[in-house]
């Protein structure tokens, strides 16, 4: 076990997946230490991490209320400058929307070691980020159970994999038809059977946009074209993803469903640590593992978000913002369910592409697709 | 994908991993060349061997019949001479019995890699054979599917794993009560549900003792302690075997069941090789995959050898010994599929194990054990 402190700063702290990470980081005091940490909104929960972990440096977004932290020592940073900090060993990404796409930017191109849950990181700019890590020797790691499964898998194999798959819970709609869709509720749709999450994830979970979403980010994490990566829905949420080899061995990677253990695998790699609090698979608790093939007609979200991968260029982002809007709309229940699908397609139906996209034309057409899906939807 | 062709020996060439050894390397001819084979009794199949893979070498048991052979250019070698050649990349030890565990001793003396499925090897002589690899720089590459499995998953990993999960189909009485096995007929015991295997290896999937040898080649494999090797049943043989590690993550190796996939990573590792004859897994084709612990009452076989296994000593080699007889009794129609285990278990007792044994002494339990379960059968 390593005996060198990781210094770690935590972009989202106040948010599942940060929340999560600061949890990992309090049961190893002795391998990790905040230094560093961001929130969005929750300014109490942020004076209590900061009280807890003393951070040097943190950033809140709102600036008025940021005095209200005025008598912390810590010094006050942009999310950027934090996530490139020369301090920091490890950022984790953990925001949600563009603010973690520029976060991750800055940290790619200062060379750090990513621990990566912002999707629209990848999903947007996964051409640009990785081309950047590689130039500036940054590591992408990444928390996402189903990423991060593959990325244990591959631990240790020196050739590529042929095929990825990834699995899926199925979300709390799965066997429904197409008609029983049209009637679910907001309070139906943040039920998840297995993860616990925040409510964007927790619905594109239950469109199976977020498995799309997955989709690409381990097309730009893997390296793998599209046509090798397989979604496999798997309801016990116990098999996070499994890799093929060229020679048809498969691997899978397998726990109870808790965000824990792939940000603490991120952030010890590449060591692995014991967490008492991480539970331990007991299989005289569960007997049967299922799967099968995903049902595009009830969740053409997911065909959706493939296609729109496949297209590239700013697809990819137009897909994001409009489906964020969308899930928006539907949590405000100023939406239906089967809207979010009927919506973001339009958008995409609409956009007009760039190819090999800059940061400033990904951010043009995430504005765009904002505007757009709000026109549909107030009918402007 | 490397260029050079690695030079194997078989021993062990006319049973079932001996065949579907030789089918990987005529599918592989670049990769592999034979160049030394043994067999024990099947000379027909062996002329076939020689006249399709000319090896410079070859050993066959029945010395009488090896006059049939007297026109092929081959030199002829002890197993123990093959085993230990110098053209001789990887031996493939395929032999059953006895003959296994010298050759092995004797590729590992060598320092060779062994790709081993004789598993009287390592539950005889484990100590013994563990400590001369390490004093000689030699490698053991397990063939079983389940001890790939296993070592597949260990791929990369820098640390010891926690727990070894080692998967059993449950063989054909999965289910039985104790009652009901006392009526199984030899036809019933050799129809095993997913494995093509030699006889003696099916019977011993049919009483679990099977699974009892893999947990003490897996405690020497791995240097695992037996109070962390588990054995799951899972009859769909899709999972073959899965690892824990400190942290609580799993990872699992899945194929369909041929043995020549481990037999091929044996050989090519540390790099796999495409081959078109390995089926690959459609998950169209199935759904469920399923585990229960095993039940000890019906299969008390399975308990037996890992107590033997934890005496240690000369005791795994009583049980070896004992075992093989009951199980060509049982064969012969001689004793009932119930007998073996209450034989095997009256020769332990009976049995006064020694500390650290030498070779000798093993050989020497090997031929009591043989006579004294002999007597109990003949009634002598």
């Amino acid at each position: 076990m390593s005996q060198v402190t990781k210094k770690i700063a935590v972009l989202g702290s106040t948010g599942s997946i940060g929340q999560q990470t600061l949890d990992v980081v309090r049961t190893l005091p002795h391998q990790f230490r905040i230094v560093g940490l961001a929130a969005g909104k929750n300014i109490d929960l942020l004076t209590k991490q900061i009280n807890e972990f003393k951070p040097g440096f943190i950033y809140f977004q709102d600036k008025k209320a940021q005095a209200r932290l005025a008598n912390t020592e810590c010094e006050f940073l942009s999310l950027e400058d934090i996530a490139c900090h020369p301090q920091v060993d490890i950022v984790v990404v953990a925001t949600s929307g563009k603010s973690g796409l520029s976060a991750t930017l800055a940290a790619v191109k200062a060379g750090k070691n990513i621990a990566l849950a912002n999707k629209e990181s990848l999903v947007m700019a996964g051409a640009l980020i990785t081309s950047e890590a590689k130039l500036n020797d940054a590591h992408i790691l990444p928390i996402d159970s189903e990423h991060s499964a593959i990325w244990q898998c591959l631990k240790g194999e020196t050739q590529p994999a042929t095929q990825l798959i990834l699995t899926a819970s199925g979300g709390p709609f799965r066997g429904y038809s197409p008609t029983q869709l049209k009637r679910v509720t907001t309070k139906q749709a943040l039920s998840h059977p297995s993860w616990q999450m925040g409510k964007k994830v927790t619905i594109d979970s239950a469109t199976l946009m977020n498995k799309g979403l997955e989709v690409i980010e381990a097309h730009w994490l893997f390296d793998m074209p599209f046509e090798n990566i397989k979604v496999l829905i798997h309801p016990q949420s116990i098999v996070h993803s499994m890799v093929e080899f060229i020679d048809g061995s498969i691997k899978a990677q397998l726990s109870y469903p808790d965000m824990r253990l792939p940000i603490q695998y991120a952030l010890s790699y590449p060591e692995r640590l014991p967490n008492p609090r991480l539970p331990k698979l007991d299989w005289s608790h569960f007997n049967n593992l299922t799967f099968e093939q995903p049902n595009l007609n009830t969740f053409p979200c997911l065909k959706l978000a493939i296609e729109a991968g496949k297209k590239g260029g700013t697809y990819p982002s137009a897909l994001c913002a409009a489906d964020e809007v969308a899930v928006e709309q539907f949590l405000l229940q100023r939406i239906e369910f089967i809207d979010i699908v009927n919506l973001v397609e339009r958008v995409l139906e609409k956009h007009q592409s760039v190819a090999h996209p800059s940061l400033e034309e990904i951010i043009a057409t995430d504005t765009w697709a904002r505007e757009k899906i709000m026109q549909f939807i107030t009918g402007g």
